[in-house]
């Protein structure tokens, strides 16, 4: 007995027959005495297509109505979610962002949780109902609504689990769980039994797309656990948990990469106080997410400054790089960018206990032939920026030269 | 300088192209200096999409998820009205029923407006706004969507037209106006230039379908004047409104008909007092509503009773017919049933102030060889029932026998 959130996304919704999959295996749960919440996704590609209406109107169709027209995607969802679970003899109710009372900030298409409040959610569950609420959205202070931006459904369900409570927050997807890297890239990769909130962080940020980052924060800042696992067998999957002793033996847990990057650098920018801030204010303002920031020791005054982007923002960062740098004094030539590079990372909280570790991963790429641009690291992280086209061939020979393929050695 | 509700039917809001041309008509009334509230439909062929989509989970699906699934229909309709108002340089935001405090019962599927809270709408229109609201939902006291049944987008745009006082409330449909009657059928049918309230319902009760009917009741309750147009063209079309000694003067200004009905006759009843309510209690509790009905003089203890439902709900009204009948003595073999008969009633606001329209009705359709069935009459309409397939004939006799093709003659 007890209170379980269960995630499923667009693919395990995709259509009804699959739809009745997915409450069957919530009745398993309810039949076992549990409180079911069942956060759940827009059917596949019904988010694609309600994105695509609104920008037949145009190319920037406002925020606010945006949200408007893309929540209605995961209201289909739980409204035929219900109705199944109903014919099958369990009753059940839909709840909405509002109506589950999942409170944001008034950022539209990108929105923070703020505040859940569970008593309508509670209520409903305590009449032996399945609650079944629209992952991704929300309403702001308002009464507006919100959303919560891509994958924001595995955050609807972190925070509701959060808020309720819950002994666990089981995450369905089309995958068996976290691996040690992407199983599409890298077959040997393996299944990992558990892993820390802190890494899981990691190679969201570094492109693990398996879970939402935000949803992580989430997670790791209110211990929720969280239980990754398929929709389509029973095996259990991965637990994203607290760090513990037997995880801190292992040195790299895995590598994660995105290919989806673009780098841009600004040349001879002054070396004064609050220069930074003037140019990366506004481009962070505008929504985009500046990552790797290096800035090179001054000379004359005089220092470069390079970071990535993802490559769809390029165009947009550049124009409001080129702003800031011509109010700071330097020329549009001396910006440069590379629209094709990939950031590749190792990752494991047992790294920051082993010497060597970011040496044998740029040994291991030198082998390869593949040149560094970039380089940060994080106390459990070491990441680069590469060439794009070296992604795969880095990812395969760090995923073996760590020995990822293999139960892991318990070193220490 | 006034407010104006604009309703758009499902046809009109069909793709973006529509919307931009509902737009465009909209922001001329917006530019003329008024302010706008425009309640907009699903796009035509939408909620059959999402009323198919739950049938396909269950053939009576749970009425309040039902609801829930349905009304995203007009969610995206506003959403993107107000994208494409907003391209064009103009503010506009769009409030679901909830938002724009659209209060109803709790009747999933039928539900009846039971308040309007104007205040949100208010505010954004003197913010300078079109203001775009969902027709055809609302919500309950707890929170629930609910929806209003078919056509009741009329219904929400002739609610907030009376909670906004306004001084208008348009609707836009694929006719010109309403016609002496279905221009389909008659070509030669005229299109009115005003009609009565009490008028336009009994035609609406007759089928007539360019109004809903609840609309009518509640324009006429809190005296919105109503414009019926055409979305496709700028001449005025039809204004219902509170009748005027003009109006009086035209003995009939109508003919409609229905023929979608079925008729039950339930022989041998008991003639004691409660037994119509033992008989009707349960059908119209389910939701079936009854039209005409008639109970012959007694004989011997016993009567008959016959009635018309829609044809739909033929088959469930036989079951409840027969359990009922079968509560007060009356055998399964003694009721009978017509599904093939149609309804026809001439109407007019003058014909109380005349004899002889009755008769002149009952005579036209003997000399065309039309058997009468039934027969009920109000003050201001005469309505029979025949065999369906003599529908057509009936109403051509009938337009012309009261010179309906012609400008009225001012009687009296």
């Amino acid at each position: 007995m007890g209170l379980i959130v269960m995630k499923f996304g667009g693919t395990s919704v995709a259509n009804i027959s699959r739809i009745r999959n997915v409450a069957e295996r919530v009745l398993r749960s309810h039949f076992a005495g549990h409180q079911v919440v069942v956060v759940l996704s827009a059917m596949a590609g019904e988010t694609d297509r309600l994105l695509a209406l609104g920008r037949e109107v145009t190319a920037e169709p406002v925020a606010r109505e945006m949200d408007v027209l893309v929540s209605t995607g995961e209201q289909v969802t739980i409204a035929l979610f219900s109705m199944v679970v109903n014919s099958m003899g369990v009753s059940a109710c839909s709840l909405l962002g509002h109506q589950a009372k999942i409170v944001t900030d008034e950022v539209y298409g990108r929105a923070r949780i703020v505040d859940v409040e569970t008593s309508r959610i509670q209520a409903e569950l305590d009449r032996g109902r399945v609650v079944a609420v629209a992952g991704f959205q929300g309403w702001d202070d308002h009464g507006n609504i919100t959303t919560l931006g891509r994958g924001g459904s595995d955050t609807t369900a972190v925070a509701l689990a959060a808020a309720l409570k819950a002994d666990v927050c089981e995450i369905y997807t089309d995958v068996k769980g976290v691996y040690t890297t992407d199983p599409n890239m890298v077959p040997n990769a393996r299944k990992l039994e558990k892993i820390s909130y802190d890494e899981m962080l990691e190679m969201a940020a570094l492109g693990a797309k398996v879970l939402e980052i935000r949803s992580v924060e989430f997670a790791s800042k209110f211990k929720v656990p969280i239980h990754v696992r398929s929709s389509f067998t029973d095996e259990e999957g991965t637990f994203v948990i607290d760090k513990d002793i037997s995880m801190e033996r292992v040195v790299v847990s895995g590598v994660a990469y995105n290919k989806d990057q673009a780098q841009v650098t600004i040349k001879g920018v002054p070396d004064q106080p609050g220069i930074a801030a003037r140019i990366f204010g506004p481009i962070s303002d505008s929504g985009i997410v500046v990552d790797v920031i290096i800035q090179n020791t001054a000379e004359d005054g005089l220092t470069d400054v390079t970071f990535t982007v993802t490559r769809g923002d390029l165009e947009r960062t550049l124009a409001m790089a080129e702003d800031s740098a011509r109010n700071v004094g330097v020329h549009d030539s001396e910006i440069l960018t590379n629209p094709n590079v990939a950031k590749v990372g190792i990752i494991g909280v047992g790294m920051q206990n082993h010497a060597g570790v970011a040496s044998k991963m740029f040994r291991t790429l030198a082998e390869h032939g593949i040149n560094i641009i970039l380089i940060t690291t994080s106390e459990i992280k070491v990441s680069v920026i590469i060439d794009e086209r070296y992604t795969e061939l880095a990812v395969r020979a760090l995923h073996e030269a760590f020995g990822l393929d293999k139960e892991p050695v318990r070193e220490g």
